[in-house]
């Protein structure tokens, strides 16, 4: 299941960088579960890890050798995360980068590893060896390769996420495309599991840092499904430089905003991809004494298991909303000061339902696909917005399935 | 569905503690839904209520009330939370303690009015009124009176709960019964969403509320079902003072463990009958640097939608109870010094699977209905218990149909 239509892109060229993908029989037989994604020479590459501290061995060794040298080579495995694994773990992913050394002459250390999948598994080093030289020899910048890495790289996912954005800098015309996996175990911190963008602009590797985590902290750190922040979490950014180089206030602006749109668009799409989601509903919080209590009310809500199976029901039960928003971490809360609207509708105000609210216009809200919550906190002036899905038998379905 | 089998207790008499019970028709016909306790003269009455900030208008009343006098009457309805109802929710309460005074004579101050039921639907004063001189007419201080009153405070609970304990202070019995009702927006702060002890002991005030405080952090405060902390939920402790008199500090120990084992069983029933509850989970957590990292971790684990549809699955997939600790806030987490235990089976330790661990012992260990995992930081010398239940389908369709 997932909530409305979204087709994959038609992702333009990127010059420098290939994808390629192959079926490596990791978990299952006749599935794409191997990608490779080259970076060519004189790029730059800024990531983000998750913050778990049972942090698996691929983030580990990506961390490690993304700090040594400029990368070559992102290898991804999905149908195991190599996570809860040890001193083997760290062996493994290790083994996969000399694997690729052996057959492309690049050092093991410029190989970043990221894995997904089952947790505590050990990884089938052998079965991912054995698939590299197809991966390496579909290896291809088309919109095809594309999209079959974006296929490669999915778990429980029902379909592909890809996004693509245009700016204008310099008088040239700066791509970038991104794809995305995930569909549970997402509350990301710092990232989630996974999404890799390239761009051909050229950015100075601080600044490059810099842009990924603060559009990270708007896109992908601004989502849950389940409150599951996993252990394989890594948002890659790779700027091959042969494009316009970005340097200017004013083109640093605008390479955030078209970053923002491709981060969101996938940060987005991973929630409508929930598991087991019939909803994709946006949680806006207004009037925060500070961003981060905004967001503390926010993934309050957007957490609560009486909320989500409300949500799932298409019931306006905005009493749950109302105790969701009550046991906030907020110090000091005066409640006659909040306002609660659902969509247009609204719902609560001086501490109680709105006078002129009605049972029939909150289900009609309620009814649709897209649901908007806006709680305004009347402390301050800051915000957020977090998006997130609902709570379904589905998801219950999946998850007491996923390893039989 | 409720986990294991547990008889409602007979009750033995509190002399003094009379309980009335009537079918008002508040929110079903032909159904037990309002309680009436009356308290002698002389007792003393110590209550904790909940701090979710927008508390239902009956929590205000009665705090309030409480402060003022001592309460001759506890007036408890279901069906209705009379919360997220404003003003006019205040009025409502207030009138059902006026309508007590009409019938009793006692100031309506003297009352102390409790409700749960759906959230922001005005309170049906009128029913509750007409229901009173039923319920008056038919208070007792009989093992049946408790046991009607017991089913007369129930929600979405399949069974009624019910815990009594004596013991021996200055050469006299003195006995504890107490009553709860709870079974989803089950993550209490302060106490559950309702509990009512009484006792024949004679105890000064201000030892009564620590009392009471203390064991409720280690009872109602250590539970959890789905993270939702109820607007309503009010635990109080009246003791009569016709039994013995505990001053003395061995006297003091002997009624607290009493009273811990009627609280920590009442809690335990709420999470063997917790919504759509299939398994009864108690979570350990020791060596922790203080009780409040203890407990951070215990909910973190306990509140992880992956591991509580893992449990209703009977699926050790201990992958993710690893992902929920390493995700828990606590600073400077050494992931190579915890271990993991699932009942006697070591599941994990050097931050990956316990070498001697066979999927067969675990799954022998989850397919019971009673589970304990054991989560050892080794960060110091502080620990915490949590109970808490799995996530199935039944949770869900309950809560999604909930109010249709």
């Amino acid at each position: 299941m997932a909530v409305g239509e979204i087709g994959f892109p038609d992702m333009p060229v990127i010059e420098g960088i290939r994808l390629g993908s192959a079926k490596a029989g990791i978990k299952k037989p006749d599935r794409r579960d191997l990608v490779v994604i080259e970076v060519p020479q004189g790029a730059r590459v800024a990531g983000t890890f998750t913050r778990n501290a049972f942090c698996a061995a691929p983030v580990h060794v990506a961390r490690e050798h993304l700090a040594g040298q400029s990368p070559h080579y992102l290898l991804i495995n999905t149908g195991n995360a190599n996570a809860g694994t040890g001193e083997q773990g760290l062996r493994d992913a290790r083994a996969c980068c000399m694997a690729l050394r052996e057959l492309t002459g690049v050092p093991h250390t410029a190989v970043l590893p990221f894995s997904t999948g089952v947790i505590g598994e050990p990884l089938p080093v052998e079965r991912i060896c054995r698939g590299l030289p197809e991966a390496l020899a579909s290896l291809d910048d088309s919109a095809t390769a594309w999209r079959q890495a974006a296929e490669g790289i999915l778990t429980t996912d029902t379909r592909s996420k890809g996004a693509t954005a245009t700016c204008r800098i310099g008088g040239k015309t700066v791509t970038l495309n991104g794809i995305a996996k995930g569909s549970g175990m997402i509350k990301p911190d710092m990232a989630t599991m996974l999404a890799f963008v390239a761009t051909d602009a050229a950015i100075e590797q601080p600044r490059l840092d810099v842009l990924l985590r603060e559009s990270v902290d708007r896109s992908f750190n601004c989502i849950t499904v389940d409150s599951d922040t996993s252990t394989n979490d890594a948002c890659m950014l790779i700027a091959t430089g042969r494009g316009a180089e970005v340097t200017e206030a004013e083109d640093i602006a605008r390479f955030r905003e078209a970053l923002d749109r491709v981060l969101i668009s996938l940060a987005q799409q991973i929630i409508r991809d929930g598991e087991g989601a019939t909803k994709f509903v946006t949680l806006e919080v207004t009037q925060a004494a500070s961003r981060q209590e905004a967001l503390d009310v926010a993934f309050t809500v957007a957490h609560s298991p009486l909320v989500k199976t409300a949500l799932y029901a298409s019931d306006a039960n905005w009493g749950r909303i109302l105790a969701a928003v009550g046991r906030a971490p907020v110090p000091g809360f005066d409640v006659d000061k909040v306002t609660i609207d659902l969509g247009d509708v609204r719902l609560v105000e001086q501490g109680g339902r709105a006078p002129g609210y009605t049972e029939q216009a909150g289900s009609a809200v309620m009814a649709r696909e897209d649901i908007t919550i806006r709680i305004a906190l009347g402390r301050g002036e800051a915000s957020a917005t977090v998006w997130t899905s609902d709570l379904s038998h589905d998801y219950v379905t999946i998850n007491a399935d996923y390893r039989s």
